[in-house]
């Protein structure tokens, strides 16, 4: 049985989404800069993908702009803004849990005069609203706190915060990571007083190499490459066509059978704590005190210590079995590091090496699960004995 | 008939590429940043890309770098040295007819600080070398200059360049934009001391969206996106794989078949500058004067001015018969300006509107062109008399 619980790191792309990126590169393949009949039809496509996403978002097509990914969505977010306002102020808030895409670009503006203040999260790797308030300045130009933790799958009080910034400051702008949250979460920024947001196609079973930035229309923005001035001189380089409809195409499969997926990965979720917790000296990670079964916390990730074994070596036993799930977060580069995240939320150092995240998406079975928890159940014990024995 | 002239726009992907792509996104869609098999498998994707174009420019594998296009390439090659070698100096020598990727980075580094010389081109669009070399100076830090013109098919003395740079000074550093002479050209950087070469995967029918950067071993370069740390910390964001493999397997097929494709695009050059000389007050712009039939520019594209006819209403009238080709460059943006390109080369001011360029591939018959020469013998004439009785 092949069993992949690594979901957030990256997804199946839907086979008819890969189906009609094969129509559009071998017979759509127009460049949208094209004058002619060629060029209209790759605009065209273009134009039904930001129709779609637009719908999704309850925004406007031209507030939708495409990037390579969610790192560049993030590093245009943040710098775009940095530049374009640095007279008003040069003061930026985030938290201490954000993806490296945040984090690094955030020590990058540093080093360009900027000053950056990072919000510490509690025990469930959440932020607390009375930090953020009492971060806000008069020179805070930007605040970026991501919608859904990688790692844990915390689930950020975005609508408040965003709440909370405009009553301090309308003219503060609000960027929200929403790498994964989008797709697992009504992510509406309108409504939640965000002014940026970040998305990448290969987390909801799009393509990869294609994201986009939800810019709000009053948001000045300054380009971070430059060149031939497409999409209104934000974001040059040729459109990537059949990326841009597979990642609109998968949007909408995913929101078009939302309510059934999110209660099927609500319930998938439940279970798989349920099943961990029969495992002795097994710790949840990011779950609210009031909801030990994980609501209020993203569907489809669960994070766990498990005491005595390290978590490298689970993750190989468990792929032998067929299984694939991450140690720690995965999402970057190869070197696995002690997880910023399980730090700021005060897990125990010696559970730092020890945890594991499974992370689920629309294809994962109960079935799958089940079997995933037999072999845990059979593994953890034996590598505990090894671990001692050496 | 339809007849796609527009391949230096885009091209169509080779259908045994986009089914590979659909491969790897259905079933070997791991990230290669997970240390299990699905990313493993995804890791070898990657290796085995580089292996085929560190094979066809005859470098090393680490030596490739992947991006999202030729803009990004661009960008990171002239943003990264420069940002890594300011200290060194901070002049920069360029050309008048580089593609806007070069052209509006440089002004970019020029409100950085940087001091860029334009080379002027001569009536066939290319350098001359002693422009060249009385540019050089002690704090220049890189040359960039274009393999092969996108608009006319001017081709660069790229090794002679290379070789009067290295002579001048060894540490100063050179960049080729090879968007359009990649596949269309023997590209071999080691032998033409480049140290720096731009590559777009949509220009040699492999996907939009990727592109990749040769990066000499021993140049230092700054990053321009931040994140997880991929590609050694160079580019940032989980790797587009199934692009990169797409790209890869494209540029192989093109290689593989090289001596004879380029013969057969020589020929078809050849034909179409014959019938556009049958044509009254026709110009064909950046041939070599020694060489009438095109020989020693790209293969791929021919550049013709059609005196008293607007190239919009040419386009058009040539889109009514199926027939797609671009006026000037259309690689950048909607609004068409007056090409800086074929300023540059002193074209007629009269000229500059007029302007058509056919661009071929592989997929190009012999047949196509008769049909499309036989239409121009056909409009032109009934053009100019529209235009006349206005």
């Amino acid at each position: 049985m092949e069993v992949y619980l690594d979901n957030s790191a990256t997804t199946q792309v839907f086979p008819e989404v890969a189906e009609a990126m094969t129509q559009i590169m071998c017979l759509k393949y127009g460049n949208p800069s094209s004058m002619h009949l060629k060029g209209m039809e790759a605009e065209n496509q273009i134009r039904k993908a930001k129709e779609t996403l637009a719908g999704i978002l309850k925004c406007t097509e031209k507030e939708i702009l495409f990037t390579s990914g969610g790192t560049e969505s993030d590093n245009l977010a943040l710098r775009g803004v940095a530049e374009a306002y640095k007279r008003r102020g040069k003061h930026l808030i985030t938290t201490m849990i954000e993806h490296p895409a945040i984090l690094q670009t955030m020590k990058y503006l540093e080093e360009q005069g900027f000053e950056v203040t990072y919000l510490p999260v509690d025990g469930s790797g959440r932020i607390r609203l009375e930090d953020l308030q009492a971060a806000l300045r008069e020179d805070t130009i930007l605040v970026s706190i991501m919608h859904t933790n990688n790692e844990v799958g915390a689930q950020q009080p975005i609508a408040e915060a965003g709440a909370l910034i405009k009553k301090y400051n309308p003219e503060i702008l609000f960027h929200v990571d929403a790498v994964q949250g989008f797709g697992k979460a009504k992510v509406l920024p309108k409504k939640m007083n965000v002014d940026l947001l970040s998305v990448s196609g290969h987390k909801i079973h799009g393509p990869k190499g294609i994201g986009f930035l939800y810019v709000a229309d009053k948001v000045r923005l300054k380009p971070i490459l430059f060149g031939g001035g497409q999409q209104g001189n934000l974001r040059s380089g040729t459109e990537n066509v059949p990326g841009i409809a597979g990642m609109a195409m998968a949007a909408k499969k995913l929101y078009d059978a939302y309510d059934a997926d999110i209660d099927k990965l609500t319930q998938l979720k439940a279970l798989m704590i349920e099943g961990l917790r029969q495992i002795e000296n097994v710790q949840i990670n990011g779950l609210l005190p009031e909801a030990p079964n994980g609501e209020g916390t993203a569907p489809h990730i669960v994070s766990a210590s498990f005491r005595g074994v390290r978590s490298e070596v689970l993750l190989h036993a468990l792929e032998e079995k067929g299984i694939y799930v991450s140690a720690g977060s995965a999402c970057s580069s190869h070197k696995p590091q002690p997880s910023a995240t399980l730090k700021a939320m005060g897990v125990e150092k010696v559970l730092l090496e020890s945890t594991i995240r499974f992370s689920f998406s629309v294809f994962t079975t109960q079935e799958e699960l089940e079997y995933t928890l037999s072999v845990l159940r059979e593994l953890v014990p034996m590598l505990r004995m090894y671990t001692r024995k050496r």
